[in-house]
């Protein structure tokens, strides 16, 4: 699935329902998510990490979309398949642990 | 783009130095990103909230590399162009603020 499809999916869901919400408590779900994510990670829970990974960018979409931002744009703008910093693939910039 | 070529070109341009650096330390430059998103948006910096957007979701694509997770697969899992709750588009749960 495209990345454009997935935000316009979760505009058609969700839209009428966030700007109901508001872009304030709509971030706070979104880091909610981020708080359950990183409870799986840490229980090491595999199965759930991936459903909260879901999570976390579905609310992300949302935000975008309150936003009237286009994510697959800025995701193309900021990694056009090339590091962003270094501008190559694989990444040559010094290694930051 | 679609979601899964998005990963691989993640994981191509960092998988070597994310394994180097390791799950838990790459999950803390997620975690760092997720701050750095709050800051754009909290100051109203439109410009930065969706290049901040963008960087989240490709630490997220590095620690779906690292842990074996298929994101696109657990998005379409779990939003399958309709709520993830009460399975309609638009979503017609109980409104939560």
């Amino acid at each position: 699935m495209e990345i454009r499809e997935f935000q316009e999916s979760i505009r058609q869901i969700y839209l009428a329902r966030d700007a109901k919400r508001g872009g304030d408590r709509t971030f706070l779900w979104f880091l909610e998510e981020v708080g359950e994510l990183t409870r799986a990670y840490r229980r090491r829970e595999q199965e759930n990490v991936g459903e909260e990974m879901a999570d976390v960018i579905a609310w992300i979409a949302s935000m975008a979309n309150l936003l009237g931002i286009d994510l697959e744009g800025e995701i193309l703008k900021k990694y056009p398949k090339v590091c962003c910093l270094c501008r190559s693939n694989p990444c040559i910039c010094p290694f930051a642990g």
